[in-house]
């Protein structure tokens, strides 16, 4: 049984139950065994994190640079073994996908939050020298990350967003491994935690438990040492988590579904179509089609153009079969949501069924169907369908796009193919509807490119996320979900923290010495 | 009945129920009566304020700091009568509190919002040139402010902290006036509605209901119309509201309540207890203690300096007697929770009982504990006592200090005495502990102001309110709460918000054009 690194030190989980992880290629499973915490392992972890988020207030904002800076050299060292075990365990492609892309990404997401640890851009500090008066943001305290099955280093709960937003700010993280790729998460770890040892930050910065029981996770929310969650993964999971969170008032940070439609407007599909076609194929099936980002919905006028549209992404659907996915729950979970899809008035263009030929792998499927129905039935047929599946919504008059858009749920992103001038007066109509409802507005791009930009939004109205005002990539923007609002009155220079005390001395900050006024 | 003002009208209620105020000074009925409507009412307002919603997305943002300064300029016009029916509504003082305080208060609030609505600095507009991508905060949708009974102007409804935050952004406001005083939000919403007429905004901008049953209150929180809540009040009552909105994940912004810790350190009580005295005892009994700030406990060291400082805070405690609370409600609530302090192992030291000389009113109180017995029951030893009371925590040995806090709720406020050098090792253990648990660290004041500085935070962790990553007072941290991030990916220029847009005239924004690409 694999040890589990609690508070600086692999040591023996105290389990309840162990796992091994699946080869989904071969559905075969792998040799090690993972163990799944007891309530023992939680306990002594959190209590670790409290000790070390105390003492990483007083560490220097260059230390926590320093091991963000030496994980990612690690990471860059030891790539080929981390990528060859992520591409085991969840059959994406080994190249371009994990080294060439993934990989890199992550390593630059850690450095990107290393230079933002030092820079400390985060701190959002505002002086008011009259009124005595400064605040920044601070550290909000442990924090509890639950990573997702789709991308095993970007968004690992060891080495993703979620996790180096949160130690740039000086935030303890206890990582819950994904139980599909924990041999990955375990290497992950051996670095991270050898970086945490190198720079010498406190010894329980860095944690990880594979895995616990359901009720142990739901206690681990609402127990009082743990500051704030971060979890990207299924509606379901993140519903459970979010409704113990909110129990308790806990700021939990939560990346679950999103449809992510494509509106292709007349002009558009005309002019273009099969370009256009030809990127949307692609979006679907990247990953294979396990992207947040994925478009399991786009729109377009009903019509001669619409046909030529769908037999052209439908042929190149079928030309490109799907790889396996990522575990055999995936591949039933995807049956059960082709199959409310169709149950709810959906009609299958291609694909629907598992292929044959490859394990745990489902055909690429397009779906249809009249707007009128869609509006009839908009919440089941924005079923989650976590898979390379799309459903193609033909508008047959001007009224039904608005209709669309009014039925549709908080979503990651809107993209829009739309030629100016012809298109525009439609494009605002639906716009002015899916401002509110999306993280992202894109034209004339597919979703699933999501660059690490200061500028990005990785993020949405429920259901995509729980909260319509922070994003998951993306720094410093998304350190901001880990801090707090610390706030000093009349605070003496001595007692108040470097970064307000750094900016003294370039602007002179008057703490006032009056006693309390009204109001 | 009087009229609610739905869709830019004065209009009869479809009413379930009807009231009237109370002066609580005379313990009599005022004489209007103000309807509680029923649900077609909140159901008009709702979609009125989705229309207007749309229609501020296009609105300048000149034209919305036009009506806020409009509206500042009609209250101060106006000052006199409005602050005299607060005054007779509310029992609060009308010279120095409403008139020369509270009004300005309100008018300088509005006035700052102005300013932000025009200067848009709540954007925080993020270009990156080379991803062609920009960010900025956008509106989030029609607003739903329940006011608190405590501060008839200045967090009413429809003219305070909230309300002018909620407006600075483009969000029309459905206001839900505190029953405990209907005619003055009566009276400011009829400048408020004048205001936004002379300034051309949309008819359902501005919307004031004066009450609805319970359970249409949680249905409007819950409707899809609604995109953000605003609450301040009783944590009973911002309970059920919060966990309607966390059913539907819906941003809501409750401002709860607060004991307000004060710590008293050995080498500054002995220094200069008379004043902090002074300071303590005026602070408990401002506003007859209905502030959300005010200092409901106090730590200090055990022994002769104590006993002489207590004696000398219940001197001045009994000399000082309070006024009639803002209802009978208030009076009553605050009997039962000194009540539960008592059982929970507090002793009275002075006051304790309603008192028989005012209506409505009751004796300032001051009540001690100490340490051990505090930690055993800290929970209820943290009773929200909204009135004139304050529990003293008396210290017996150094672990109490760290023992205290730990146990302490999240606050909004943390203040400290503290001399330096002799007491710094103990404000730095306690301050280590509240910094996480506060809003706002304190120095040398008693917490009861809370000036609108950009810098301020008037916020802090659960259960003082819902999220400690935000503020209700101070300006444009405050307008954050009823913001969405807005990200535009590859947009071309014409189609991006004002705000981008006119950056792009210094910087210039390059939509890239490639395709979507992998991760």
């Amino acid at each position: 049984m694999e040890q589990v690194l609690i508070d600086g030190s692999w040591v023996s989980a105290n389990a309840v139950d162990g796992y091994q992880a699946i080869n989904p290629r071969l559905d075969e499973a792998l040799e090690r065994e993972f163990p799944v915490s007891s309530w023992d392992d939680c306990d002594r972890a959190l209590s670790a994190a409290l000790r070390a988020s105390s003492r990483l207030e007083t560490t220097e904002p260059e230390q926590i640079a320093n091991f963000l800076v030496r994980y990612a050299n690690y990471l860059s060292e030891n790539a080929a073994v981390i990528c060859q075990t992520a591409a085991e365990e969840t059959a994406l492609p080994l190249s371009p996908r994990l080294i060439d892309v993934e990989m890199p990404r992550t390593v630059d997401q850690l450095l990107q939050a290393a230079d933002c640890a030092r820079s400390e851009s985060w701190r959002q500090t505002t002086i008011d020298h009259d009124a005595g008066i400064a605040s920044c943001r601070g550290s909000v305290g442990p924090v509890l990350i639950f990573g997702p099955n789709n991308f095993p280093l970007a968004f690992n709960a060891i080495s993703g967003s979620d996790f180096a937003s949160a130690i740039a700010a000086g935030n303890p993280v206890i990582a819950r491994g994904h139980p599909s790729h924990p041999g990955t998460t375990k290497l992950l770890a051996e670095h991270a935690a050898r970086a945490a040892s190198d720079a010498g930050l406190p010894s329980g910065t860095v944690q990880l438990i594979y895995g616990m029981c359901p009720e142990d996770g739901l206690r681990m929310v609402q127990d009082p040492r743990t500051a704030a969650i971060g979890f990207t993964g299924s509606r379901r999971a993140g519903m459970m988590l979010k409704t113990a969170a909110d129990e308790v008032g806990k700021p939990i940070y939560l990346e679950m579904s999103s449809v992510n439609p494509v509106f292709i407007l007349p002009t558009a599909l005309n002019a273009r179509g099969s370009s256009i076609a030809e990127a949307l194929a692609s979006s679907i099936t990247m990953g294979a089609g396990q992207f947040c980002t994925c478009p399991n919905l786009f729109v377009l006028p009903a019509g001669s153009d619409a046909e030529r549209f769908l037999r052209s992404v439908a042929a190149q659907l079928t030309a490109n079969p799907s790889g396996s996915l990522l575990s055999k729950q995936v591949l039933s979970h995807l049956q059960e949501s082709v199959a409310a899809l169709l149950t709810a008035g959906a009609e299958s263009v291609c694909g629907g069924v598992p292929m044959s030929e490859t394990v745990n792998a489902f055909e690429n499927t397009l779906l249809r169907v009249a707007s009128d129905t869609f509006c009839a039935a908009a919440g089941r047929l924005q079923t989650e369908a976590f898979g390379p599946v799309s459903l193609a919504v033909l508008v047959s008059d001007h009224s039904g796009w608005q209709q669309i858009a009014q039925r549709l749920d908080g979503t990651l992103t809107a993209s829009f193919y739309a030629d100016a001038p012809e298109d525009d007066d439609l494009y605002s109509e639906i716009y002015n509807l899916m401002r509110r409802k999306s993280g992202r507005i894109i034209n004339d791009k597919m979703p699933t490119g999501v660059t690490v930009s200061p500028a990005m939004n990785h993020g949405g109205p429920f259901p995509a996320t729980g909260h319509p005002g922070f994003t998951a990539v993306g720094l410093p923007a998304a350190i901001q979900r880990f801090t707090k609002l610390d706030c000093y009155d009349n605070v003496p220079t001595a007692r108040l923290p470097q970064c307000i005390r750094h900016r003294r001395d370039h602007e002179p900050y008057t703490a006032d010495s009056s006693e309390c006024s009204e109001v």
